[in-house]
């Protein structure tokens, strides 16, 4: 399904955008990630406009008369060959010699002059829940008994988010209040949460949807994702455990979720694509999710990371601290296999539409994809480097994700970042442009 | 909080749209209901326009130059105060005598003559589950044990439904697949669900939203709301009980919604409100879900009924058969307390979101808004006036819901109809116009 290899792989290739070739982009000519932005000036006014990221530039394609819309929902919606050739014409005129130099240079902007919103219009938001250690260590919180239920590894476990709570990276948000209730107590009580955590998942963004009624088949549904984003589903631990049975989590979940902006499509992947295996002795998924592609490369090897950027490390001038590093092969579920599943009924996927991928923690201690994990559930704190202590989050604690695709014979390609910060001072948020505080 | 009685309730008021006079209209002058339709030749082209339902015709808004717009948002949007003088405005047009009628009627076109769509473009879809006959006949099925857990009473449970296959009364949809874990077997089995079922809700639909991080306040959280619609909530249970644990309903559920096309305004619906009690022994609820218009007005009179009408009472030209009746006032959360609960942790509704009631069961076993509970779990099956039996639904299978609202003193007004239709033909949706397999 996915694209093989070809010269828009090419390890060697380089552009004439100068930044684009440094080692430690995140965007070099091998990425070509989708977005949308608006100069800073222009900020709250005017439609959104349509970019490539090419090292510290991006490259407004309607500017570059490569496309004739600001609508990012026509080019999702393409069928995967008109994308893939997209891809390459932009990837041959960004290379070092190419004659459109001259005139794709006037429609570049550099990232710090530009305001990156999400990177389309999401109507429908889904979250799934396929870091099975991630489910192991959360099961085991809230359901000693029994930390994986028995449909885990046969149904790719799924719930509906809020898509009007999707924020673009950058945005802060302030911590929830909600119903929490305290073990010792009768009766809920109304509290600001105390157990603020983030969620370290990929989102996937849909590109060709599916007519209602009509499920896509697992052999074609790689192909209806767009590309990858990295999405931090924040999570109020206290409202969640007292909220979420009979249907779910809520609003433990819906006051805030975070985008980072750049789409890395499946093209920009493709060196990347793993084996998709599992565990001796685990279930054959049921035909319905099963296809060769899947077993060749279903997987990707992307190294994610989170970090922590507290209010303390700011005033210092101290750079953000590691909390933790995951990877996303660690998925138990494919991209095919939540395409295969969600519309196996019949609903309708639409361009656009966003797939979580649920927290995806790796098997070990220090790879837990979210605080709960990391510190057990709160009961052991994380010492960090200036002397500060977190079990969960405080306010003016910034998240930041980071995610980076790298192996031997292959151009590094990274996802950019994922920002997002919990703070209850309105300054605090009109410092950071939240559109919502000003 | 809500309009008190005026001149437009005045149960002795006439229209000059004669039909609008007659006994058993649902849209007599005193309820003036919103929604969008087109030429039924139009079908499928051209942009929704914006109606209101007066007798067996539409006014449509726009020709009679009483608005200037066809985004049905702007009108949700604006401020009560301004949709309260709209209001006045037509039913001063539309009653007998009025000078307006000579332009009016012009801009009338008969039901029959229109295709109604949904009521608004819906963009985030919420359904709580706030019928507590409800909550604890499927409780019951689901958790012999403990049929109503224990945050019920304190949490007006809610979660996220599937906006883009909601679908307008009248369309039809497929049978769903999925996977089904029969009690006797280690593995699930993909099929098509054996036991597909309706449920009897009332669909709120959002007026003016809230800004993210910013709670609607329980006294000011009602006039939020800008009608109400039926909906049906279609479920496969062998579905659900399978795949529900621990995020909650997902594949069960988003396969299709379907949605009644008129929104009936809350002052349409003045004077059914009722006051709002819970049982003697119930927690009182937490501050910001308790407000003195709730306790006075809070509930609303409204009574609710489903219908089937099989396959072969349509080829023996019978009428549909009345499954269930209930009330709305058996909801154990009010309209004001479920905004005042989705945005207490900040999250935003916008203009046009649906939030659903949930199954509005009544006590008794006839009552029941869902099969599974008027079947005892399937074990009771239905018998039809024409010899047939029903657990669960056959292909073939429609159902109805219809609303009414009416007291001494007051003029009868109902809801219309919310109709759907199961079915695996493609010539059944064809017939049936249904856009996606036409």
């Amino acid at each position: 399904m996915t694209a093989s290899l070809d010269s828009t792989h090419d390890p060697a290739l380089q552009s004439w955008v100068e930044s684009a070739n440094e080692a430690t982009t995140d965007f070099p000519i091998q990425n070509l990630p989708f977005g949308r932005f608006r100069q800073r000036e222009q900020r709250g006014a005017g439609p959104w406009r349509i970019g490539i990221a090419i090292g510290d530039q991006v490259l407004d394609l309607r500017a570059a008369r490569i496309i004739d819309t600001d609508d990012i929902v026509s080019l999702l919606a393409a069928p995967a060959a008109e994308r893939r050739a997209l891809r390459r014409l932009v990837s041959e005129g960004l290379r070092l010699g190419s004659g459109r130099e001259t005139v794709w240079r006037q429609a570049l902007t550099a990232v710090a002059d530009v305001v990156l919103g999400l990177p389309c219009d999401i109507r429908n938001y889904t979250d799934f829940y396929t870091g099975i250690h991630h489910a192991r260590a959360i099961g085991r919180l809230f359901r000693p008994d029994q930390p994986l239920l028995p449909n885990y590894q046969w149904v790719p476990i799924g719930y509906h988010g809020r898509a009007s709570s999707l924020l673009a990276s950058g945005a802060n948000f302030r911590r929830p209040h909600g119903q929490i209730k305290p073990a010792d107590c009768d009766a809920p009580v109304l509290s600001p949460t105390a157990r603020l955590d983030f969620e370290l998942e990929l989102g996937f963004i849909v590109g060709q949807g599916n007519e209602l009624g009509h499920p896509v088949n697992i052999e074609a549904a790689e192909e209806r994702i767009f590309g990858l984003t990295l999405l931090n589903d924040w999570s109020a631990r206290d409202i969640q455990s007292w909220e979420y049975q009979p249907l779910g989590p809520f609003l433990s979940k819906n006051f805030a979720s975070t985008l980072s902006p750049w789409m890395v499509t499946l093209e920009a992947l493709a060196p990347f694509r793993l084996p998709f295996t599992r565990p001796a002795g685990d279930p054959a998924p049921l035909s319905y999710l099963d296809c060769a592609a899947d077993h060749e490369a279903g997987s990707i090897d992307i190294r994610l990371q989170a970090w922590i950027e507290t209010e303390t490390m700011r005033r210092a001038g101290m750079p953000p601290e590691l909390l933790s590093e995951s990877n996303a092969c660690h998925a138990y579920w494919t991209m095919a296999q939540l395409v295969a599943h969600h519309t196996m009924n019949g609903c309708n996927l639409q361009a656009g539409d966003l797939l979580g991928s649920g927290t995806l923690s790796g098997p070990a201690s220090d790879e837990g994809g979210s605080l709960i994990e990391l510190t057990a559930g709160g009961r052991n704190p994380i010492r960090l480097r200036d002397g500060e202590s977190r079990t969960f989050l405080l306010d003016g604690d910034a998240i930041l994700f980071k995610a980076i695709c790298e192996k031997p014979g292959a151009r590094r390609i990274g996802f950019g970042e994922c920002r997002g910060m919990v703070g209850h001072l309105p300054q605090a948020f009109a410092a950071a442009g939240y559109p919502h505080d000003g």
